[in-house]
C-alpha cells in the first residue's frame, strides 16, 4: 500500500525546515510541497522565486543555512560587478543562484511552463518531494505602507527592512491567477493537508487567494493540519509582525487560529502558547502543544510526527 | 586649432588593433569608430555586442589578447554553470564580459537607447575614443550555406568553426535599419574616413548597408582611406576566405580594393602584396605599401601612421 499523500502549503524558510522534517519523517516522494510565488520577482534580469528556490535548496541539502536562503558557499561577483556598473543590488543574489534563476528565464523564455521548470530543477538537485509553483501567473505580493505607498514583498523585506506602518497586504494579482497545473489535483488527492509554519499573510494567503484552492482545500475530506509560526506572540523569524498586525490578525498563535479556522481541522502550538489550546479548542480546532522550533533536522522531524500524529487523530476522531 | 576629425568603419580584432595604434598616433577623443553589430546576438538571456565589446576592451587595455575577444583574466563560471544545467554554451562568454552585458541588456530594457548604452560603457572603460555602433536595431548578419542552410554569423564563427560552403551572406536586416545616433553626422563631418583591417563580408559591408551610411561616405570631401585586411592572398586571422569566394570577391588586397573602389579614395596594402600596387592604381585609388601585420602597439601605431599620410597624400593631390 502506498504511503498516505500528503500537501503541504509552504512558504520559504520555516516552511523548508519544516518540509526537511517531515521528509525525515515519510518518505519524501509522498510529500508535494506547493509554494507561494508571491515573492517572485524580476531581478538583473532574471526570474526569481524566493520560496521555491529556497524549498528546493533546503530539500537538497544546498541551503546557506546561516542565511535561510540561497546556497551554501555562494561567490556574489556578479552583484559586485553591477553594484559597481552603477546599479541597486539591495537583492543580492549568488553567482550559482543566479545561474539556477537565468536558466530558468531562458527555459520560460522558450516557453516551458513554471511548474515544469520547477520540477526539472528540483529533480536537477535530486530533491524527491514534488514541488509545485501555486501559479504560474505573475501573482507580485504588495504591501501597502503608511501614506498609501506600495511596495512589492521583496522591496518591503530586504530593501526596506521590513518597517513597521503596514497598512495593506495587496493580493490581487494571485486573485486573478490561475493555480499551475497539478496544483488542484494534488490537493483533491491528498490525504493529509498540511499549512506550513509561514507567514499567515504573506505566504499562506497568497495560495488561498488563487482562485479555486481554497475551495478545493474545503472540499478535502482529508484532515488539514496547520502548524502556527507564531511562538509566544511573535515570530520566530521573518516580518510576520508588522505584516499581521496591518491585515488585523493578532499576533499569536490564537491569532492564526483564527486566520485559519474556516478552513482546517487543526493547529499544532509550542510548549510556550500551551495557555492558548483552550481557546484554541473554543474555534472548533484540535490541537497539539510541542516544541515547535527548528534547531536542526531532528527538531523539524519530531515536529512532523507531532503534525502527523495530531493529522491521525483528526481522522481517528471522524470515525 | 582642434586635431582633425577621423571617423572609422570597425569590426572587431583587426579593427581594435588598428584604432589601438591610430590612438597613439592622435589624440584619442579625435577618433570615432563606427562598429558593426552584425555580429550582436543574444546569448544566456543578455544583448552581447561581440564588435563593440572587443573595439572597448582593446582601447581600454582590459582585452584577453590571447584570444583577441573578452576580459583579460575573466572566469568562465557561469558557462560552466549553464552548461551543467544542459544549456549549449558554445558561446564562452566570461564571468565579468557577462556582467557588462547584462548590464546593457537592463538599460536596453529600461528604454534606452545602444548608442547612449555603449558611450557610457567605455566611458566606465575610460577610453576617450568615441565608439558608435552602426545602428540600433536589429542587424543580424546571416551566413547563407551549402543547401540554402541560414546561420547566424556567430553560429557560423563560433558554434560551427566557419565551414568553407558559404553562398550568400544576408545583409537585409541591416539594408532595412536606421543608423545610430550620430552615424551619419559623424560621417559628415569628419576629416578623414578609414576603413580598418576588418573582414570586408561581415564586418565592413554591414556598416555600408545601413540605409544612409554609403551615401553619406560618397558624399564626404574627406580623404577615405581603407587598409587592407588581406595579406599574400589570406586574411591574417578569421574567416574572410571562405566568406569573401562565398560572395565572390578575390582574396587578395586587390580584391578588396576592387570592392571598395567606388567609395575609398586609397588603401593601404602590405609589403607582400607589392606586387598587386600597379593594378590597384588602375582602380583609381591611391596606394601605399607597408608592414601591416600588427604584432604589438607600435606596430600599429606605424601602420596608423602611414595610413594617415596616405590620407594627407590624397587630400595633398586635391589641391
Amino acid at each position: 500500500m502506498p504511503h498516505p499523500k500528503i500537501v503541504a502549503l509552504s512558504g520559504g524558510v520555516g516552511a523548508s525546515r519544516f518540509l526537511n522534517g517531515l521528509t525525515a519523517a515519510v518518505p519524501p516522494e509522498s510529500v508535494t510541497a506547493i509554494v507561494n510565488t508571491g515573492d517572485d520577482r524580476n531581478f538583473y534580469g532574471v526570474h526569481v522565486a524566493p520560496d521555491i528556490d529556497i524549498v528546493t535548496y533546503t530539500l537538497a541539502g544546498a541551503i546557506d543555512s546561516q542565511k535561510g536562503f540561497g546556497l551554501a558557499g555562494d561567490s556574489f561577483e556578479l552583484v559586485e560587478r553591477l553594484s559597481a556598473l552603477g546599479h541597486e543590488v539591495w537583492f543580492r543574489l549568488g553567482d550559482a543562484d543566479y545561474a539556477n534563476c537565468l536558466h530558468r528565464t531562458l527555459q520560460l523564455a522558450e516557453g516551458a511552463g513554471l511548474a515544469e521548470v520547477v520540477d526539472a530543477m528540483r529533480c536537477e538537485f535530486s530533491v524527491a518531494t514534488r514541488i509545485l509553483p501555486m501559479s504560474e501567473d505573475p501573482c507580485p505580493t504588495i504591501v501597502v505602507l503608511g501614506g498609501g505607498k506600495r511596495v512589492h514583498f521583496e522591496e518591503y523585506l530586504v530593501r526596506d527592512g521590513a518597517p513597521g506602518d503596514v497598512e495593506a497586504v495587496d493580493l490581487s494579482a494571485a486573485g486573478r491567477a490561475t493555480p499551475a497545473p497539478g496544483v488542484l489535483d494534488a490537493i483533491a488527492s491528498a490525504d493529509l493537508l498540511l499549512v506550513c509554519p509561514s507567514n499567515p499573510v504573506v505566504s499562506i494567503a497568497p495560495i488561498l487567494a488563487i482562485p479555486g484552492v481554497r475551495e478545493a482545500i474545503e472540499a478535502s475530506s482529508a484532515p488539514r493540519v496547520a502548524i502556527s509560526p507564531i511562538v509566544g506572540g511573535a515570530p520566530i523569524k521573518g516580518p510576520a509582525t508588522p505584516l499581521m498586525r496591518g491585515v488585523g490578525i493578532e499576533v499569536s498563535a490564537l491569532g492564526v487560529a483564527e486566520n485559519y479556522r474556516e478552513w482546517i481541522d487543526a493547529i499544532v502550538i509550542d510548549n510556550r502558547d500551551a495557555d492558548l489550546a483552550v481557546a484554541i479548542e473554543g474555534l472548533g480546532l484540535a490541537v497539539a502543544v510541542t516544541d515547535t522550533i527548528m534547531t536542526d533536522r531532528d527538531a523539524s522531524r519530531r515536529l512532523a510526527e507531532c503534525t502527523l500524529a495530531l493529522g491521525e487523530r483528526v481522522a481517528g476522531a471522524r470515525g
